[in-house]
């Protein structure tokens, strides 16, 4: 029978009496706030299917989800956008606890953004229990909160000796979380890791999925990933828990990105193998290889040892790393036994040690692997070098030219999955982010009183606003809700663009906002007399959507009229891809220039992941020019970034308690290059480098009567982890 | 002329046209993001008018405000609300810099709960310059949002020496802040105090003002006070900067309300006389009179010696405190001088000392006071005793029997302003808080599958839910945005109601939320394995209204899956007037019982103001039971307030960072009562001071196994001030 369903009440009705063979047809539009829910008993031949009358014109919005229990139930054509669960999933593969779905088939369904607000209330978009599943030619991007993206659970019996199938989906952009919990996709957990799932992932496209170290993490025995495409991706497909994965025939491009890896091993029985990587910047445990160095007798939740690894046939181009017994310290102390290394073709970068080893590599049988280009650790000098050109295939990837390497590295025959055979053909695949002035649309706005605020509201995204020469007043916070670059037009000589502005803040960046300041100058004189002021902050709403910020050529000064007055505060729940400072002069500020420190609850979590203050000068400002904070003992993030190089600081950070009186303040910052600074008169910077293993190079700098770095160790026992090098101090007094 | 206006562009343009005498009429409705101006030239016989066509029928909402210019105009008759003003004011007495308003009275205009989302965005409602201007008989209730009320700017030459008149109005509640910038009016700065405003405050009612210490800042020369109603306000009239001020014929009634104060004396040549207190129970800076310490040669901003003052004449009777030399210590060293406090009748209540004296205070001169109850400091000891009935006039206040005090406190002719004398007619002055349970309506829920989430869903604001026995499980969280009660049904033996859920959090209280539990048992087991889970948490949305929680008989166990999963965490920018645990029982939960420190920017906010845990146990909790952080150097709160009494610790605390392992963690927090707790194998509690003068007493509690308290002064100097007696410590072991 075929049900024509027109409302909630129609479709609730249909559900509960379809049987084998039936069709449920969702009309055309949009169902909102629809806790949607199908069950039933469908046969192999006769499934219940529920489709959309048209695919890609039935949209789910609101506070909606999916819940599937029954037997032989298909599901397809649906977009969840503008909205979001309510539960713990989006589409989730069972009814209840007692009725999880059996043979149970979604295929060419979208989720869009279909996000929380809170970047940290948790859900899953797709949960998948029961057994025999499948989850094809699906469409999910944009995943900004919490929680993987698609998890299968092992956390009772009957969702045990799954057999899932997940294949020619195309998981799109999920940008940086800034926290854990943001894989992609998740089998099983540590605590149910023992049990075999056997799940087969195949033929998908991973497009940036950028969210967290793991791109896949996988946590139970039994499990095949072949076939899928990791495009510009960060982090790697960790074997994390459980034995007996199969990782094959994969391509890997990073595109030259920071930290995209491939594939990390830990455990039993885990062949890698036919796999293919280029251009991936990772390195430690994000390198294109990494084999983990364990824990003797390990606890299901730390690091089982490496035992009867097969790592063969793959090929690593134009990478930065790959890293034997990896993580290896006083806790991870059993390297790898029983494997095997064989086959694979290498090559490398200039810079740095190509292939590392960080452990007793003894027990791994290395067999015909050949060397390309790149450094080889000591440990591992009996690799073979070989001198070969390389040409691409016509598949697009890079094979020898010697023919006598002809059976080294990936085969030729890999055909990376193309983006047209995943997800739908009906949903757009998002291009890359839309860039300052990609409108190319140019306004010029005039001086005057809130003409600035005007031009803004009026402006669409990615539109340059051009500021004449003169003074602009602003009597409303303006705030930004989309990609806008303001620039101050050149004048021959004479005074440039000035912006003065009566609120405790001139600009406001909403959810969807990115800024870009240019030749401006910013007066915070007429700002009202009250604590915390700020040139620009986040919205005390929710944002989901990362954001970037850049400074070029802008003077900002005159932020006195109270204490705190800063240039740039980034709130709790917000994360700035990018801050970039260049060429700017900030002056007389009793605050800081970027506050990046919100995220106090040490849950591994912040608000910047890349800040870069470059060529810029620093005078009187009471507290550090940068803080950023990342707190707690989490190891899922690759950030925060900070560079800060050849700016000038003059009486720079004493305006604090005591303890934190500092001209750069970082807590738990990942990497760190301080380089080429000259600080005067200013207090010291102060580095505390928390869990994980932060790399922090202080280097070439000049401190004229300023004391030199503090740079703390808050859990890594021994002294602190920094490079110090070619710094100068001199005597000087505060300017 | 008259103008009948439908429309912004109809208004704009006959505002541009109007002349003398001319009459703008707006036309009934809803005027949405209307950036409305008035500006012209009309006389004092021939005014511009600008009138709703109906009083109380013309709404300004969304955003939208309104800026009076040029000279005798007259605006009436509108409502704001369901918005909030995008600029500094909603209503302001400029145009311009350049066109400040003259001789122009906005008369008969409401502002209702008109706030910026966000409570730390600062705005006036009102904000007069100019000269001669009037705003009387207007409705101004509910600002939640930072920022006085209605300031009188001296911030320019053309604003000085104003002669306002601010008269008739309804000043309603105004809930706690938690910050600075709570007050309901400021007259000047520091700043531009030396200036003379000359403005009038008669006839005004101030009704449950309790935004921050200061009712009324006086900060300019030569202001009138007469005639006011300060309606169980907490906090002063302070005449906090500038000379020659008049403070005559006000009435306060306290009602017996914490902290409601009366007037505190600063400066030089101010006349307090004929003014009438009750039922005040401030005390400290807050007494229902405060005559202050100066500093020497005092600096704008900080305490000019009280010289000539002349305080005649008043009641105050059934208060707590009158202060003389009030702040007196290092700094504040310069005792009142060449002043007077004659004629007062004073009667203070049974505990504590009334009249309080704490400098040298030979530079008044006592002249013909009465006392007639209470304790008097022995420098004061002169102040006649006097016994006599006391008995209510015809007036409503009390006055003494006996003839020979007739010309002794307040006169009888003092006749306290009717509500039904200010404001306006046509809208509503509220009413007390709604109570839990106070529609009357009780809807019993079953046990199930969030039956109690479709339950809250349906419920009306005042509704108590009444839960059978049984299981109830939450697959969503449940948003909370009204008065709430849900209670457990008594069964007469066996268990109650259980309650678990499958998200991060229970509960969550959203704006207009108010919460109590009641006989239930709470039970995290199903919890997701994520870090920072809560029972009940707040919005991630800013919440503009305080709001109240409350537990009794509640147990609640297993918060464990993760780190730091408490029972109540409340989030940035939203405060609690009151979370009460009473009779409840704690068990297995790693987080915390009641995070309150969320505030962590140090600008003297904080996130609840009255906690109070009483008669309940807490068992094998990891962080400290009760986490309350207020930061920063500012004086202008009188909370947070948190009362531990007669509740058993066991195994609580010891979770936490090394330094803040703690059973219970205050941190500027303003007074503490400690009092008949055991503490059983639980790491100390922690309770650092920071400014002002905290009360922090720890009596009659027994520790065993469990280190001693640790009170800690970041500021003053000295040994920590603490009231430590009557505790016991024994030996014993974690349990
Ligand atoms: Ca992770
Ligand atoms: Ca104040």
């Amino acid at each position: 029978e075929r049900y024509q369903v027109l409302n909630q009440q129609e479709y609730a009705k249909a559900v509960s009496q379809a049987d084998a063979g039936d069709v449920i047809v969702l009309a055309k539009g949009e169902w909102r706030d629809f806790d949607m829910v199908v069950t039933g008993k469908g046969t192999a031949s006769e499934p219940i299917s529920v489709v959309a009358e048209e695919p890609g014109a039935v949209f789910l919005t609101g506070q909606s989800s999916l819940r599937i229990g029954g037997e032989h139930i298909v599901v397809s054509g649906l977009v969840f956008r503008d909205g979001y669960s309510p539960r713990g999933e989006v589409i989730s593969f069972r009814r209840s606890k007692d009725d999880v779905a059996r043979n149970a088939r979604v295929t060419q369904v979208v989720i869009d953004r279909f996000n929380k607000p809170d970047r940290f209330e948790s859900d899953y978009w797709v949960g998948i229990y029961g057994r025999n599943n499948r989850f094809d030619h699906n469409h999910l991007v944009g995943k900004t909160n919490q929680g993987v993206t698609l998890a299968v659970r092992l956390d009772a019996p009957e969702n045990r000796e799954n057999d899932h199938r997940i294949d020619h989906n195309y998981f799109g952009p999920r940008p940086v979380l800034g926290s854990n919990g943001g894989e992609t996709i998740r089998i099983g957990t540590s605590k149910y890791s023992m049990f075999r799932s056997g799940t087969i992932v195949e033929n998908n496209v991973f497009d940036r999925c950028d969210g967290e170290v793991e791109i896949i993490s996988n946590k139970s025995n039994g499990n095949v990933y072949r076939g899928n495409l990791f495009l510009r991706s960060r982090g790697t497909l960790t074997l994390r828990h459980g034995d007996d994965t199969l990782v094959e025939r994969n391509v890997f491009l990073g595109g030259g990105k920071d930290y995209t890896g491939g594939i990390r091993v830990i455990n039993r029985n885990q062949t890698v193998r036919f796999n293919y990587m280029e251009g991936l910047r990772g390195n430690g445990f994000s390198s294109a290889l990494t084999v983990m160095n364990g824990v003797p007798n390990s606890p299901v939740n730390r690091y089982v040892q490496v035992d009867n690894a097969r790592i063969s046939r793959n090929t690593v181009v134009d990478s930065a790393r790959v890293t034997l017994g990896a993580g290896a310290d006083e806790e991870r102390s059993a390297p790898p036994i029983n494997s095997v290394f064989s086959g694979n073709l290498l090559s490398g970068l200039d810079e740095g040690t190509f292939i590392e080893v960080d452990a007793d590599i003894s027990g791994i049988a290395f067999d015909d692997n050949a060397v390309v280009e790149g450094k080889v650790h000591s440990a591992a000098a009996s690799l073979r070098k070989v001198a070969t050109e390389m040409e691409r295939g016509a598949n697009g990837l890079l094979y020898p030219v010697d023919p006598s390497l002809a059976d080294v590295g990936a085969p030729r025959d890999l055909a990376p999955i193309a983006l047209s055979d995943v997800g739908v053909d009906w949903y757009p695949k998002p291009g890359e982010d839309e860039a300052f002035g990609a409108s190319g649309v140019v306004t010029r706005v005039m001086p005057g009183e809130d003409t600035l605020g005007q031009a803004v509201a009026a402006a669409g995204s990615g539109d340059v606003l051009m500021l004449e020469p003169g003074e602009y007043i602003a009597n409303r916070v303006i705030a930004v809700d989309r990609t806008l670059a303001i620039r101050g037009a050149k004048s021959g000589e004479g005074a440039g663009a000035t912006i003065r502005f009566t609120r405790p803040s001139l600009l406001e960046l909403q959810d969807g906002g990115n800024l870009q300041l240019t030749d401006l100058e910013i007066d915070g004189s007429l700002a009202p007399d009250s604590v915390g002021n700020a040139v620009i902050r986040t919205s005390a709403f929710p944002i989901q959507k990362n954001f970037r910020v850049e400074f070029e050529g802008v003077a900002v000064r005159n932020l006195v009229v109270n204490k705190s007055f800063s240039v740039f505060v980034i709130g709790k729940g917000a994360l700035a891809d990018r801050v970039s400072i260049r060429r700017s002069a900030f002056s007389d500020i009793t605050g800081t220039v970027v506050s990046a420190e919100s995220e106090t609850d040490d849950f591994g979590r912040y608000n910047v992941e890349y800040l870069d203050m470059v060529d810029s000068t620093f005078a009187d400002v009471g507290g550090p020019v940068a803080s950023v904070y990342r707190g707690g003992t989490d190891e899922s993030t690759f950030g925060p970034f900070v560079t800060v190089a050849g700016n000038t600081f003059s009486n720079v950070g004493h305006v604090a308690a005591e303890g934190s009186r500092a001209s750069i303040l970082l807590h738990g910052v990942q990497r760190a290059r301080i380089a080429r600074n000259t600080f005067d008169g200013s207090a010291p910077m102060i580095v505390e480098h928390t869990v994980g293993t932060p790399e922090t190079a202080i280097t070439d700098n000049r401190f004229v009567g300023t004391a030199e770095p503090i740079v703390r160790e808050l859990v890594h026992p021994g002294a602190p982890r920094v490079e110090l090098e070619n710094n100068e101090t001199v005597e000087g007094k505060r300017p």
